[in-house]
């Protein structure tokens, strides 16, 4: 850790700050500017808050060196980390294909698209039981009918199912039923959720919040790794910005970042994305080509009548066709889709 | 609601569009262009979802043309709403001063602050009991414990308190304890948080997302109202931007869009948008002379060893000063502070 | 064009705005709801000014429906733009490749870089004379000499050169010696100088401004086409976010985008978008999968000792392997690279 | 300058990097961390370019320790700078107040309007002769004849005026004819035009770019400085954020902060900020209880007919109202108004 000193700072108090440190097993390196001073902290600096040395009026500035985060950090832990779900791996060679509806809107529908989504190349099924909504007078998903419904799905098909969990009081609904619990952007910080999830051992889809910083989003990884489950898998589905055009941007430069900062897979979900069918192929090609390792994509076979994110949802016919063009981008880069 | 349709849409497939909306019991008119054609929509389109809309490939653009919010609307609502907290009014002349530190550190700590804010012109307390932390081994708050020290405080100084919920499980003791329940920026949109307080009546102060748009923290604020609990306070705490100079970007805006829009009271959180203590005081006295109901502002007795957000809590005697002249403002602008 | 009125606005200013659209030559169609009025205007509303209309306190929203811009539009220019530079297409089948130093150091700098760009199968060069630097200390460019300098490393290679201008006294200079202009992105809205290139017949790479609206960059582009120049370029180089850890977010959603609304060539710049080496190739291959007519990639043989933007420089070796890479996926997606 | 190498890096190539800086003239410290290692650069640091000290693999990251601003710097230059504008002084007890139309659309109008603003209390001139318009087919200005109409609003009234300039070719243009040259916030970093008003000694209005940091904007002041203007005026007039329910977001901490880092006078634009004239009585006394040392607002007789931006036009009379309030809060912070 780096503080910069003011070179006006009262000798007296220079040394308190030194004894503080020191008391905290921290060796104080000081170097001597023309206009600032400097300390440099030697030691487990994990424990000091910038925010509190901020304080004292004679520091001008705090620099970390070291990562906040330790658990997903790769330099502690330099192997990828392949998360095994029912039996498909997640990081490995192999790009995972997760599609479904945004919402499940009843035992047919979601078994009908999870039969689409399968024969077009899906390895998972995705859809929502329980849905966050801007306003409350939207649907708010059809709730344990809707895992019921995936269940059937399930069955029916063999393809693994993701949903998102929304709050702690459904955590043991969605450890017996659902294969990878989702958390939503709009939960990424919610840090009770983060903890019950992280007491379990189930793989945690853990979205970017909308406006979350990729070390933001690594550390609430990293709360979910400190109560002992290891199975997060990252993703990106788009960040708030000035533009309108699309729902959201997306930053595809967060795959090679989470790669060489931590040793956790990546998946992009190019849907919330871009909120607009017409620009999901795209997206989802350069998330392979960028070296993703894995998408997860709205598919509905009657977008105009979905219940919800119509307007995102590719037809099955349109998923094929990107599907198609996916595993050729794939091949050609050494790994597979789907 | 209004609906740009292509000029090329097939006749039929506008008639099935015509149709679904004439099913809604909606009025449609239609306006013919050079190079677009535009259905205005008359009726109740509350049920209509625009995303839906949108995926029909006949469609360019979808816009609402009323405000999506009801209850917290000033067009069905014209009279300032004026939230009753043990006799304190917040949304009247009066500007309400909530001051204190961010976290309560134990029953000395959170007394002597209590006193020396009263005494400095405060008219109620905050303190945090649970944090949200974006480091899991950072410090996560004293919990039950911290509430009963708020508890204390209340009962030697006679502030209401203030204090921040972070799950459901945790509603009870709120309800039992504190007088204003918090709902951080980080959980606006943790809807099943919303519905929990939403269904008590006790007073909530709603700060807004860091990256959420004024239209959806006004929705937040019609969760809570359509569960019935009318005692919503707006809270601007700094919007997340590029900037990284200061921690957030305070949007003084907010305050009288939020009146003309809502009939609700907004108080400003300025410690939080600035994230520098150095920064508080011209921050608060923009606020007031903005029109704002309140302030809530993070006052700590020894900054530099406040368990968090050191850097950005004023001093008693800075906070004194503060309040001196926010008086003074108040006074001309035809209000008081405190 | 679609303007939203109060309710309770009085007949008469009413029956005043709706004159004042008539003399305009435009027709009004009134569209009576619940809580608002609605006027749907057709005709040419170009010269309407949605601000002025806004400033009526009678009305509380104006919303365009066709776009602002003609020459630009692909509703009026269905086929795609094919810009050729000596030779080169930019916009067909072939994906160019545009490769060389972020400055020009001199003459033995950009010729060798030139040939080993070449060698690696780039089809352009390019290279700074002069250098929007953010301080006035920083090396500002060689100017006139590094514009010399390019065309030596052009006649020894046959490279095509690209370079930026920054203000219209040079323009004579960049009309002799360039075969593309480039546009920077702090200039995207610096209106004279658009206007200035856009009475030459030059081809114009016009980047988009750090925090600029697709919208807006279309705009610009539409002032070179205004003054008889149709050969724009686009190049998107990030935007401006709260994401620190890259320098910009590369916003790839721009490429489908930019594709269905005009009919000009986009191409991508990953190197300003990252500024990071270790992020380019990741972000190339992603542009080429997502349907780019082009890349433009910084390449040094000495990062460390560049005189510029050396952190986000490739070493002639590793743009080896990118374009070996970019060539695979352009093949599997019918398309060729450099 | 702090640089952290990997605890990896060969301990030749460290050698490599000690010597380059020796080199140069810098002290090199070094502080052996666990999983890093640290050189603290002491001495003029200027001339070492980040991004190049980045660009070695050795390398994990570089933070200035120094501000890279000088002239601007207030450490070097502690009492405040006091503009004079013809005896108008910007930046000392009096807070200076500029209003009129955004463009002159006549002399008639021009002529009126400065009469009605001086009446009210304005003591400076605004107005638009040279327009920076998003598109092409809008007003572009009346350009010479109307700088001369503001002359001849100026000889009536006796009002200094401030007009934009676009661009260096009516640089004596400006010099002769107004009294403060505005560089508009699209060309903040128009270096061209920075160089080219920094080598006059006319007062420079410098506003805040859109997306621009507040180091990027004090660079841009340095640019002016270095060539020998040192009457350079900060304006702050919004910044661009996702929020779109305004036009920008007003950023009213940098008040403080600009009186912190520089010497120089700041002043606040409204007007531009909000896009909206309801908000502009707000915002404005908002700025001078946050310590603007000036605002600048745009005030319209007839704002529905206004050439440009008439949504954000104040009519005389509610202007009338603002400056009454605004005097009555300045003479409590021991300031007055206009």
């Amino acid at each position: 850790m780096i503080i910069t000193l003011k070179k006006t700072a009262p000798e007296e108090e220079v040394q308190k700050l030194i004894k503080r440190f020191e008391n905290m097993d921290l060796q104080v390196t000081m170097i001597y500017g023309a206009n600032y001073n400097v300390f440099g902290l030697v030691g487990d600096t994990s424990k000091v808050d910038e925010k509190n040395i901020s304080a004292n009026p004679i520091v001008t500035n705090v620099q970390r060196v070291a990562q906040p985060y330790k658990l997903a950090n790769r330099m502690f832990h330099p192997e990828d980390t392949i998360v095994d779900v029912d039996g498909i791996k997640i990081g490995g060679k192999n790009i995972v294909l997760i599609a479904g509806p945004c919402s499940v809107e009843g035992e047919d529908q979601i078994v009908r698209i999870a039969k689409e989504v399968k024969e077009a190349g899906a390895n998972m099924l995705r859809g929502g039981a329980y849905k966050p909504r801007t306003s409350p007078y939207a649907f708010q998903g059809l709730g344990t009918e809707g895992v019921l419904d995936l269940v059937k799905a399930r069955d029916l098909t063999g393809l693994p199912i993701v949903s998102e969990l929304m709050s702690v009081d459904k955590l043991d609904e969605f450890v017996k039923n659902v294969d990878i619990i989702q958390i939503g952007a709009r939960n990424m910080q919610n840090f009770d959720l983060l903890k019950a999830v992280g007491r379990t051992k189930k793989p945690v889809l853990l979205k970017r919040g909308l406006c979350n910083t990729i070390e933001e989003w690594i550390m609430a990884a990293e709360y979910i790794m400190a109560e002992g489950n290891p199975n997060v898998i990252f993703c990106e589905r788009g960040i708030r910005t000035f533009e309108t055009y699309t729902r959201n941007t997306l930053d595809l430069a967060v795959i090679p970042i989470i790669k060489e900062r931590t040793h956790l897979p990546i998946i992009i979900d190019p849907s919330h994305a871009a909120g607009d069918y017409k620009l999901i192929e795209s997206l989802s090609l350069a998330a392979i080509a960028a070296g993703a390792d894995g998408l997860i994509i709205e598919v509905h076979d009657e977008p105009e009548n979905a219940w919800s994110d119509g307007a995102q949802s590719l037809k099955p016919s349109k998923f094929n066709d990107l599907v198609a063009k996916g595993k050729a981008i794939a091949h050609v880069i050494g790994r597979s889709l789907g």
